[in-house]
C-alpha cells in the first residue's frame, strides 16, 4: 500500500472514532508496516488535518502510546454555526402558545446538533468530566454528540421513575414562572460516586431544571464541572444557577408581532 | 500543500460529515487547486479508505456533483459488535425486578451505540427513508446515530403531550403482558405528510410500542419503510408487529439463577 494511501486511511480511521487512542501496533498490523513507518505516516496525517480546522491528531508517547483524533472548531466556524441556529430560531411560525418556541426540528437534526456539540466539546475539553449528563428529552441528542466528541458516556436523568432504571435516587424541583413542582430521578447505577459530570441541555429559562440536575447529581455524590446550554432565554434575568455556558441567547419572543430575536453568545472561546 | 496532505485532509473532511455532498469547488477553494487535481485527489482518497472497511467515498458527477462519505461495516466487524453487546448483556447484576434488564449504560454509551447504528445504517441504506423515528427515551441515541450515518433528521415520539411540541397527534396503545393502556403523541410539524420513515428503537418484547409507533405514523400519513430494534426478547414468540430487524436476540432472563442469554441475529446482511 502506498504511503499516501496509508496516511489518508489513518485520517479516516482516527476521525471515525474521536478521542479513541489507536496504538501504533493497530496500524502496523493493518498495513503490514514497521512502527517507524507508521510513526512517519501519523506525523504526515497530523500535518494534513491541521489545515482543515475541524480537528487535530494528538500523538501519545510510550508503551501505551499511539494516536487519537481530537475534534476542534475555529472561532469562525463556531460563529457560522451560531448564526445558522439564530436564523433557524427566527424563522416564521416557530412561536407556540405561552411564548414557547418549537425547536424539535433543530434539536433532532444530527448536522445542527453536531455543530453545537463541537462548540461544547471545545469549551469543556479540559473540564476533566467523566460523564455528560442531561435530562430527557430534547437535550439528549446534543448531550450524546458532545459526549461522543469527548469520548465519554452519557447519563440521562428521567422525569419519572422507570422500572428499567433499577434503584433510583429522586428529587422534587420547581420550575417555570408558576413554580410548578416536578420530579426527576436517576439510576443509582448511572455513575460511580466521586465522578465529575458535565451537564449539557438544550434550553434554559429560569434554570429550575438545571438546578434540579445539580441537586440530584449532588445526592449521587457527583461533582458538576461545567454546564453547557444550547439556548438560554435572557428572561427572567435572575436565574437559579450560575456559571452556565450558552451558545445562543434568546432575547425576545413576541407573541403579538410573532417576532423572535436570537443572538450568538459572543464570548464563546 | 502537498498532494498526499490534500488527500488525507479530504478523507478527514468527508469522514466528519457522513452522507453530506461536498462539491469539488469546496476543495478547490480550500486548497487553491484546480478541479482536475481535486478529482485526482478524491480518486486517491477513495482508494485509500476502501481498505479500512469503515466506509467508502462516492463520487457524484455533473454540475451538482462532488464527493460524499458513506459509512459502512464489514460482516466481521458487525459480528464483533454483536458479540460485544451480548457479552455486556450477560454481565452479572443486570437483572432488575420483573425480568427487566438494565441497559442504560449500553444505550447511552456513544461508542457502543455507534456500532449498532453502523449496522442499522448499512441494513437500511436503500430503504429510501426521509426520517428516522423513535419513541423517547432510551432509543434516542441509537436512532440519532443511525440518522447521522444516513444523513437524515430524527422524529422523537413523546409519551406525553408537551406544550413545546405545538399541535400534536396522539394515540392510545396497549403494551406489556398486562396490556396496560398508554399514550403517545407526535408533533404535527414533525414530518411532511407522505414522507418515508425508518423506525429505530432500543428494545422490543411484545411489540406494543412499535405497533403504536406504526399507528401514529399512519395517522400522520407517513409510510414506514423499515423497523430496526437493537435488542428483541424472543418471548413472547407472537409479536404485535412483523418485519422487524433485530441486532441481538434476548433468549432468556432467569430471575432465579440470575443468568442472561443473549445471541447475535445471525442473519444481518
Amino acid at each position: 500500500m502506498k504511503r499516501s494511501h496509508r496516511v489518508a486511511a489513518i485520517c479516516q480511521i482516527l476521525t471515525e472514532s474521536p478521542g479513541e487512542v489507536f496504538p501504533l501496533k493497530y496500524f502496523c498490523d493493518m498495513f503490514g508496516a514497521a512502527k517507524s513507518s507508521i510513526s512517519e505516516d501519523i506525523a504526515a496525517a497530523r500535518e494534513a488535518v491541521s489545515v482543515t480546522e475541524l480537528g487535530y491528531i494528538e500523538t501519545l508517547p510510550g508503551a501505551s502510546g499511539g494516536a487519537r483524533y481530537i475534534p476542534d472548531i475555529s472561532l469562525e466556524k463556531a460563529r457560522k454555526i451560531q448564526h445558522d441556529i439564530c436564523r433557524l430560531l427566527q424563522e416564521e411560525g416557530r412561536i407556540l402558545g405561552g411564548g414557547f418556541l418549537y425547536t424539535s426540528d433543530i434539536m433532532y437534526n444530527p448536522a445542527t446538533v453536531q455543530g453545537m456539540a463541537r462548540i461544547f466539546a471545545k469549551k469543556f475539553r479540559e473540564s476533566g468530566a467523566d460523564y455528560v449528563a442531561t435530562i430527557e428529552t430534547k437535550g439528549i441528542p446534543v448531550a450524546l454528540m458532545t459526549a461522543q466528541f469527548l469520548n465519554l458516556p452519557v447519563i440521562v436523568i428521567r422525569r419519572d421513575t422507570k422500572i428499567s432504571e433499577g434503584a433510583t435516587v429522586s428529587i422534587n424541583y420547581s420550575t417555570g414562572s408558576s413554580e410548578r413542582l416536578q420530579r426527576m430521578s436517576i439510576s443509582k447505577r448511572a455513575a460511580a460516586p466521586g465522578s465529575k459530570v458535565l451537564i449539557i441541555d438544550d434550553f434554559m429559562r429560569g434554570g429550575g431544571s438545571i438546578k434540579g440536575i445539580e441537586e440530584i447529581l449532588y445526592e449521587m455524590d457527583l461533582k458538576v464541572v461545567g454546564k453547557g446550554i444550547a439556548i438560554v432565554d435572557i428572561n427572567p434575568q435572575t436565574k437559579k444557577v450560575n456559571d452556565y455556558f450558552p451558545i445562543i441567547h434568546l432575547e425576545a419572543v413576541d407573541e403579538v408581532t410573532r417576532a423572535v430575536r436570537a443572538v450568538p453568545n459572543i464570548d464563546i472561546f
